[in-house]
């Protein structure tokens, strides 16, 4: 049986002297929108299951609840339009107990998208977070504040462009070029590192940082400050793993291919497939997986 | 020379027979508060360098800023009071540019502050960000949204109980525990998982998700949701590396222990050891590091 959190995803996988069509299992990632009192909140890219838990301890780390007593219901709520996309309603039904009301009873709920209840002395609480939120917001730069609904994720994007091709020789070697460029990493094992590269594999720029979004950030900004972008012709490798956002990022920066030394996520593969992004993954020795637009490689 | 991003730390490393104070060096993880146009908009935890990139990099994936024409100036702040804690005015030199102008010529600027000037129809889209922003902010749970300045991190964070004394080696066993109780690690690569343990080292309740803070969370929000707040007598353990805002966490649950397996952040070990929180680092095998607090360590 398949574990709940993962999904199977066909990819290509590119060794020394082959290229094989395989399957292999990849973690699924999902926004969930939270709403405290109907009101929306905060828009949460996770792994579906244990959602209310979810809900639950975000609300306690943003200062909203402070205990149980404050909790009224954590709830899906009820899907306004027939379900589309990968998520289908109900699907979450691990998740049901004392706290899971979906409004009415016979209709299908949002699978990805709570809301919840607080009562006494949280609503006070939630009234100053709302207002605080209009000054400042924290974020360990997300690259996903300020849309509106879950929906809106995909309107700002558009397709890469870029009709050119790189060798495999060429993509293998670049985690090696990206880590004898850092500085900092090898010394404390806590840090992110993203390179940029040009197609023939020479490192154009390169950024560590606690926040493997920062790190990108770093590197495409550098090039907008220049007046650089799009970077149509360049190539963008991370030391980590691979989200939405980082897929994102690469799009809103113009770069046709994102390579990563570890596993990406669903929704990182989904939105590569739409966009014309090469996305590549466990770029590690001698082989490496490509999940998206394979024929920008050689 | 020492890296600018990485700092020294004293730790006490625990072996099998042994524990010996030692010198290691950790990232630099500080918040940076960026405004646009003079307004408060986003604080990024982010390490040290290339904060204009990183700035510039930010607001293009917020949608506020589409090229390098949109951007007026990029410049640190001047340093409202002396500064405190760790920063000196003026220690990140190497992102002097052209784009750098601090206020004046003669006063410090504060080095966590940047105020881009934005300019063109990017005024017109900072103005529809502020707004969206007050309805839904999106977030990797991040747990920091909302604050409206970098020293008032430190202020909603209160003190870590807990008086116990817990065995180096059930330290030791809880992440082979963990893995073990892992459904989708191992398939995918992709998940970050979170743990939490009795001081018997039992587990408790675990999950798994594409962020780390989340796998937090969920943990965290089932003991809130069945109201077992404060975990003081518990021990929280994550697969990945440990962030300021994990240690928040923990400590918004009370919980007094926090391991991982991999490096922790320079914030993190300074929050740890402010809020007498026990943090251990690197626990792979036979040994594993103390960051902050090990009189909780038998």
């Amino acid at each position: 049986m398949m574990a709940p959190g993962s999904r199977d995803v066909r990819l290509l996988r590119v060794g020394p002297a082959s290229r094989a069509v395989a399957q292999d299992v990849v973690a699924v990632e999902e926004p969930m929108e939270v709403r405290v009192n109907g009101a929306p909140f905060a828009v949460i890219m996770r792994t579906p299951g244990a959602d209310r838990e979810l809900a639950a301890g975000f609300l306690l780390a943003e200062d909203v609840i402070r205990g149980s007593d404050e909790i009224g219901t954590i709830e899906y709520c009820i899907a306004q339009e027939p379900a589309t996309g990968n998520s289908s309603p109900g699907t979450t039904g691990q998740d049901e107990g004392p706290f899971l009301r979906p409004f009415g009873s016979s209709g299908a709920f949002d699978p990805n998208t709570l809301n919840v209840t607080v009562i006494g002395e949280a609503i006070a609480r939630l009234i100053v977070r709302l207002a605080d939120r209009r000054e400042v917001t924290m974020t360990s730069s997300c690259g996903l504040c300020g849309r509106k609904t879950i929906e809106s994720l995909r309107q700002r994007v558009s397709s890469a462009d870029g009709r050119w091709t790189v060798s495999a020789d060429i993509v293998r070697s670049l985690p090696g070029k990206l880590r004898q460029a850092q500085n900092v990493f090898d010394t404390t094992g806590g840090l992110h590192a993203a390179g940029l590269f040009s197609l023939d594999g020479s490192l154009l720029a390169s950024a560590e940082d606690v926040g493997r979004h920062n790190a990108v950030d770093k590197v495409v900004g550098r090039y907008l400050i220049g007046d650089g972008l799009p970077l149509d012709r360049a190539m963008l490798v991370v030391s980590g793993r691979t989200s939405f956002e980082l897929v994102q990022k690469a799009l809103l920066a113009g770069i046709p291919l994102l390579a990563a030394v570890s596993a990406p996520s669903s929704l990182a593969i989904e939105l590569a497939q739409q966009a014309g992004v090469t996305l590549c993954g466990f770029l590690r020795g001698e082989t490496f997986n490509v999940y998206a637009h394979p024929e920008r490689i050689e």
